[in-house]
């Protein structure tokens, strides 16, 4: 079992940005073969998720969609900081995936990536990859 | 630790096929007794969801208030395919789930059953099981 | 791998309870040093989810939008419970959360804390905790 993180910096307010490479990579570096890794976003205002890989409209609608869904302003939020349509999406997403590993890679479909999903941008952020790997009898 | 997959054949646009038992099957097949299961859907316009078990009006309410936050048409969706509301659900549902074990069964509460959520068929789609044995020790 | 468990009682109808300490007892007691835990709800009415520990007033902000969100009377409903709304939100927050373990600790983040998401309350509750330790070699 090896647990790593890598940064992000995401360059606005609202983005999805693709770390399918960076989990790539920490798998890879983790030697591990048969198991899974755990993505988890350490952030109150952001997310990670699972979504189409290939056609980048997909991205907008499912952000511009969630800003419909979850406004910015609303008259009873109280919440100082003005960021709570972030903390709502946040829960929404969640912040940890598990993916399991064939051969030494994510068993993603094929149009699938990983993303992490920013709400309160942008910021530098942190993203922790924990990679269990199968005992060799398994 | 044991992976397996099956497949479903989601009958119609928008539902939730009750996988309980093939998840089962796969966590029976697997010989574990103690640990966990991880459920993953791997396709970007569905979802894998846990809800109740036992009145199927459950889950119409379920579709038919996810498809009220979620409208099938928007002004500003730019996707060419037109499915871009699957892809929303998707994210807000999530594509895994992750339940324990205890005594070669799941740990689902009296109400619960695991359910693949379709928000663009009907599709044949496949749905990835990991089983994870405690140690003999453990 | 142990997996435990605790009781929350929910004081309201709407609410979400810190649980991060339960959580970390759980932790405590397993002896894991390095590993993760998976907190499982077991409800159909309830979730579990992942949000900021510092301001009360988030929370107050989360369950406002999500009630705007998921309104609890829609004339579609057809559960004869009335409950409608508390099983879609429980679908869309979910019922598990993985957290990776570092020298004995939850790997959150600065401002998060493990709440459970109560839609249907007050109830008596339940939360399942399984550690998962490294092995000695990992």
């Amino acid at each position: 079992m090896t647990t790593s993180e890598f940064n992000v910096g995401t360059p606005r307010h609202d983005c999805l940005v693709d770390i399918t490479a960076e989990v790539e990579s920490a798998v890879k570096d983790s030697g591990a073969q048969e198991g899974f890794a755990v993505v988890f976003v350490p952030h109150t205002t952001a997310a990670v998720t699972i979504n189409e890989n290939a056609d980048p409209d997909v991205m907008h609608d499912v952000l511009k969609q969630l800003n419909e869904i979850v406004p910015w302003r609303q008259p009873f939020y109280q919440h100082g900081e003005g960021n709570s349509a972030a903390h709502v999406k946040s829960s929404m997403l969640g912040c940890s995936e598990t993916v399991a590993l064939s051969a030494g890679r994510l068993t993603l479909g094929t149009w699938q990536g990983i993303y992490f999903a920013e709400f309160d941008g942008p910021r530098s952020r942190r993203v922790i990859v924990q990679v269990v790997a199968a005992a060799a009898e398994a």
